[in-house]
């Protein structure tokens, strides 16, 4: 059975996540609805991230087994054909050797945060930004989330739901920049995550940003290593799952950080 | 009674457009009736654009008289505190002499339709573009654009429902220009457009940019002055009321056009 790998772009808002459920609408089961229109059978899909009730994706990726080598184009636009009423689309569909696993080969995994910090609630951007009415400093911010790069046991930063048996993780990049149009923009990577993570950065992070927390908060709470530790957890509206790098692929890299002036 | 100049952003999707109506829902009635709540009496809002059914906004202007002077941050805050519901907000309010005339007193009016380029249908922009699945040429649409620029009678161009007086209007901006993540975006300015004038041009241009029409073809369904000699109108998605500009504000300009290499 040939394997596609998909890369697909969503709005978190109408589901209760990236994975299947009984009683509620999920990214997975809409996608994996459209696979089974398209083929007849009924083939499973594997993401890479299953992110959170309302996160968004604009790069998720994962893979599925079809029992006819269609061609990847067709793939794409059958599946899209198949979803026309749900926020839910494939980006692109390649066929990929039989040991590509979207989940268990992810090198690299790229998560956007979008704050709109502007006095006006967001308008046109509701459900896509987490709207902060205060000015937050995001050169504070920026420095504050250098003291989580690296190896650490990040206890404090997932929540008490999170069912990995480690709490450490290498966070290979945490950039704080300003974005267009009155936006924060926080950029995460890492090979893989905790539960609700960048979140509790995200949360901590508007702390530092609106003054109330110093960076050595941060890295206090950091070494706490105690969940009480942790700011309050930004809302899932902001979060937005961009890539997924694998083994081969092309290297992606961030351009340089430059300050403004 | 002190009048307020309130520079607005919505997301149009939800309302038959900015003008009340009996029946429907609309923009001017979602923030008179917050002004209603704020005041106690019943003033009316007069807006710069009547933007169509669908059409969003990131700089709509509006004046409404008020029968106390609150403070332009207070007439903002208090505003948006009653429109938490609809995806309409006040960016800024600034009491402004009698004389000042939202409709009136326009000088320029700024407008961005967003076209999303790509062979996949939006997800997370789903109702804030207009999805063209064939390969677009932004630098052929850019060109034919110019040839609608200056002063012209717009007949072709214009609502059959258009009850302007005159068709002859002055276009003095009209940019196709490459956007973000696959979009193309066409930016147009003048004092004042006709009824359906930017959605007309938008589908027209989008036959120039796959091909089927020539810069010439144009040029020759202006000079028609025949609204079936246009191409067929853009959907309400892509079209946003950006700015509106007034004698003494500051000047606006775009930064010169530098087509991609």
């Amino acid at each position: 059975m040939p394997r596609y790998k998909l890369t697909i772009e969503y709005d978190g808002g109408p589901y209760a996540g990236w994975q299947r459920q009984v009683d509620e609408p999920s990214v997975q089961a809409v996608i994996e609805r459209a696979a089974h229109r398209l083929c007849g059978t009924a083939p499973t899909l594997f993401g890479a991230g299953r992110t959170d009730a309302g996160v968004h994706a604009s790069g998720q990726v994962a893979h599925i087994d079809l029992p006819k080598a269609y061609g990847g184009e067709t793939v794409r636009d059958a599946l899209n054909a198949h979803m026309r009423d749900d926020p839910v689309v494939i980006l692109t569909a390649e066929e990929v050797p039989d040991d590509f696993d979207a989940r268990f080969s992810a090198r690299k995994r790229w998560y956007l945060y979008r704050i709109l910090n502007r006095r006006a609630p967001a308008a046109i951007l509701k459900g896509q930004v987490w709207w902060v009415s205060k000015p937050l400093d995001p050169l504070a911010m920026h420095a504050a989330a250098q003291a989580l790069v690296g190896t650490h046991d990040f206890t404090t930063f997932r929540s008490t739901h999170c069912q990995a048996k480690n709490p450490i993780r290498t966070l290979e990049t945490l950039e704080v920049r300003p974005g267009p149009d009155g936006e924060i923009h926080i950029i995460a990577m890492a090979q893989s995550f905790l539960h609700n993570q960048i979140r509790s950065f995200a949360g901590t992070l508007k702390l530092v940003g609106e003054g109330k927390w110093s960076v050595g908060d941060v890295a206090n709470a950091l070494q706490a290593r105690d969940r009480k530790a942790c700011g309050p957890v930004a809302p899932p509206d902001g979060l937005y799952l961009t890539a997924v790098d694998y083994t081969g692929g092309a290297k992606r890299t961030l351009p340089p950080y430059s300050a403004p002036a």
